[in-house]
């Protein structure tokens, strides 16, 4: 996957980076975005116990914003009370420089576990992003690679929809290949948009704001917490949405916050970027897409496609081009989920390979053949249950396979 | 690890093995066991959804049985019902040769999944078997190889212990490496005791043997249900115990039951083998043994360790000899057991890394050349949550690491 060509950016947003050293590399390592007016805000955090200061301070402070500061190099987490002030004195420097308030400014950081923020280096680096901050295409390349470590390729998707004859446009820049090389975290996403929502907060109407929220996280589960690497849940994971607050007094208010044109194309820019994660993954050579359909509820769906997805012997088959089924019906049968395997039917890349419950000849070679030269795998496990359609579900997970470089990747970095 | 050079023979156990060619190396892949005395028996099984025939015939018959019949290259899994036919006509023959009932015969098969079993084959196997079964140390060795996949050696414990001036024997034979090679399965353990126990089903009190198979499924929660290499359960995993059978209508009967001499001999002859399992683990370089400790129960220390046991970040650090702290504890935080990270600290090797929510200096190049340099690496983490003695638990889950060999034996079998 490249960057795609075209950017199409949202009116109202300004974006920079800098390079202030906290990389050793000499990278970029401090990104800003900045709001021209005040924004709703949505959130969707780690579920870790052991989080970055800057997860909490930012799900504290959801529901309305005016910026964001991001840096690179360093997550900032395990790094106790010290850690927790170096997030607000953050939020407050890029504050000061945009005439905000602290608790209007957004932190993530991304990088080491458990070491001390450098935050003399730092703290320049905002000042100097702040000044830099501006509204054009090169701009946010520039954000979308200062926000990277491990990445292979800076993460953007963009797209444009029409309400009423008005273009709207939905921007999305993430980062993540994994809980990546030497202590290393992790998925970032940042989402811009010039659809107006309802805020949340002091700001806003909280009911409005909480349907919208609602929305939120169901795309949220459908995409960024539908993929893995390596199944390791990171420290710092975190995904923020900035739209202009929605004037919650007009007469369309409501129908404006529930407008499916919208959702829909934020699911669209959530998909693709969630995809280039695992397309990254550290050693990746293949994606993975694992559909799990059958009458049970999508929840539960989603959990065997993720068991399958975490699997190291799924993984590994899928490296080799093996279309080694035993381990895909197996990986499902432990999930948990109780299913009746003789109703249970699968395919890899369109190739049937087991149907209710007994192997089907299939030409090995062949199968073989389609996975290697294909760079995404795709498993569809049917777990039956019903023909039904009504109580028929289906849910999709991604994730990469495990290679030699993975294991390189993740063992010899301090050799 | 290699075999013990001294194996205990309890008294009553003939066993054999022979190669009858499922097998294409020309190994050994039929073993039989053989007691001379109908017994009680306890039974583990595999937890999976997906199961092979030979796992759902054994749990049907557990309490009582008098021999049992492994073949290895097979593993009858995901073969309808043909294969519980199969399963059948091996149970019935092996009875036939000892003048006993099928249903007191056991069956595990081992190997490849979805694949017919080649029952010539087999049959011939089970009955040159049978004529060869013996008492004999070196039938136990020829046993122990009979059930090996692509384990590196042979996993054979014994133990002698004392009761009331009775000398007993617990011998135990375990097979293991992974959801093994391409296609293979998986993890199966043999304990046989001239120490008596109560029988269940028909022949025994069903009161005595479900005590007894109690205090059997605690100890197989703490030894073969503490244990992963890729965190892959079987279609196949079983555990089975023979013991000739109490005479339940004896004053003694209970106390002979329950004797804590004999649970204790039982429970460390299955902590030994089951450790075997990761350390002939596929590609292994390192045993990891987890340690959790808390103020919370032990089903969930156990639940921790062992997401950090699956978690490929921690399993690549230990092969690269790296004290990556930061993905150990970032692996206990998405387990979903919730702990304040600021009461938690990490031990790797005796070396203290992580102290109450805060990193510790150390001597990151000694750590390292302590952890490349032992086999075992040893990891504790403590949870907090009390200093009260009488709230803290403590489990254990040992694994492997993931090295290039683990990718290399699972990805490039069929190329």
């Amino acid at each position: 996957m490249n960057e795609p060509s075209i950017v199409h950016l949202p009116r109202g947003f300004q974006f920079s980076s800098v390079a202030c050293g906290i990389k050793s590399s000499g990278k970029p390592d401090v990104a800003v975005l900045i709001a021209d007016q005040p924004c709703s805000t949505y959130g969707a955090f780690t579920q870790n116990q052991v989080r970055a200061s800057s997860v909490d301070w930012n799900e504290q402070r959801v529901g309305h914003g005016k910026a964001l500061v991001i840096n690179s190099g360093n997550a900032n987490a395990c790094t106790g009370v010290q850690g927790e002030q170096d997030t607000e004195t953050m939020a407050k420097l890029l504050a000061e420089q945009i005439s905000a308030d602290a608790n209007e400014v957004f932190v993530m950081s991304t990088g080491i576990i458990g070491e001390k923020m450098p935050m003399a280096t730092v703290e320049k680096g905002i000042i100097e992003a702040s000044i830099k901050a501006s509204h054009s295409e090169q701009h946010v390349h520039d954000f979308a690679k200062g926000i990277m470590t491990t990445d292979s390729f800076p993460k953007i998707q963009s797209c444009q929809f029409q309400i009423g004859g008005e273009s709207f446009t939905i921007l999305g820049i993430a980062k993540g290949a994994g809980m990546i090389g030497p202590r290393m975290a992790t998925m970032l996403c940042v989402i811009v948009t010039d659809f107006p929502l309802a805020a949340g907060g002091a700001k806003g109407t909280s009911g409005s704001w909480q349907d919208g929220h609602q929305r939120f996280m169901g795309i949220i589960n459908r995409t960024f917490n539908s993929i893995s690497v390596d199944g390791h849940t990171s420290t710092s994971d975190q995904v923020l949405l900035f739209a202009p607050e929605l004037d919650t007094n007009s007469d369309s208010a409501d129908i404006l916050n529930s407008q499916p044109v919208f959702w829909d194309a934020l699911e669209g820019v959530c998909t693709d970027l969630a995809k280039m994660i695992p397309s990254d993954g550290e050693g990746a050579t293949h994606l993975i897409n694992i559909e799990v359909t059958g009458a049970y509820t999508e929840e539960s769906l989603r959990s065997v496609a993720k068991t399958i997805a975490d699997s190291p012997l799924v993984k590994t088959a899928v490296f080799g081009g093996d279309p080694n089924w035993g381990r895909i019906v197996s990986a499902a049968g432990y999930n948990g989920l109780k299913f009746d395997p003789s109703q249970t039917s699968l395919r890899v890349n369109d190739y049937l390979l087991f149907q209710n419950g007994s192997p089907v000849k299939f030409d090995e070679a062949e199968v073989s053949r389609s996975m290697k030269e294909e760079f995404e795998t795709r498993i569809v496990l049917d777990l039956g249950g019903s023909s039904d359609a009504d109580t028929r579900f289906s849910a999709t997970y991604w994730t990469s396979d495990l290679t030699y470089d993975y294991v390189k990747i993740n063992a010899e970095y301090h050799t």
